[in-house]
């Protein structure tokens, strides 16, 4: 799942993802997603916005993961 | 750290949570996050957006986490 994440959008955290993805490229993902996870147990949750300035973002700590470049 | 944010908005998945919170509550949270975080290697990423409207959200799988009731 991490693999396939990291093919459309950047790994910020653990579990979360950022970035940047047309609708076409979105429903991809999403089809992709759902065929490898077990959709009784896990989940994969999306939170869209059409305009970059309607989210603001606030780091506290450690801005990057830095296994980004190792794994 | 999961204590604490639970305090203040919803757990959903892993180590992300979700809600609505004043100006004041947050940098209340963010306050005691930076005092029991480790800086050099944690990190709390914070999205927000002023109208629940400019944030669609998107599930596939599981929609809640039953552990939230269990902890």
């Amino acid at each position: 799942m991490l693999k396939l994440c990291r093919k459309y959008v950047n790994w910020i955290q653990n579990s979360v993802f950022e970035g940047e993805i047309t609708e076409v490229k979105l429903k991809e993902l999403l089809s992709e997603a759902g065929r490898i996870m077990n959709k009784e147990k896990d989940s994969m949750i999306i939170f869209k916005t059409r305009q970059e300035k309607w989210l603001e973002k606030v780091v506290v700590g450690k801005e990057k993961n830095e296994l980004d470049n190792v794994i």
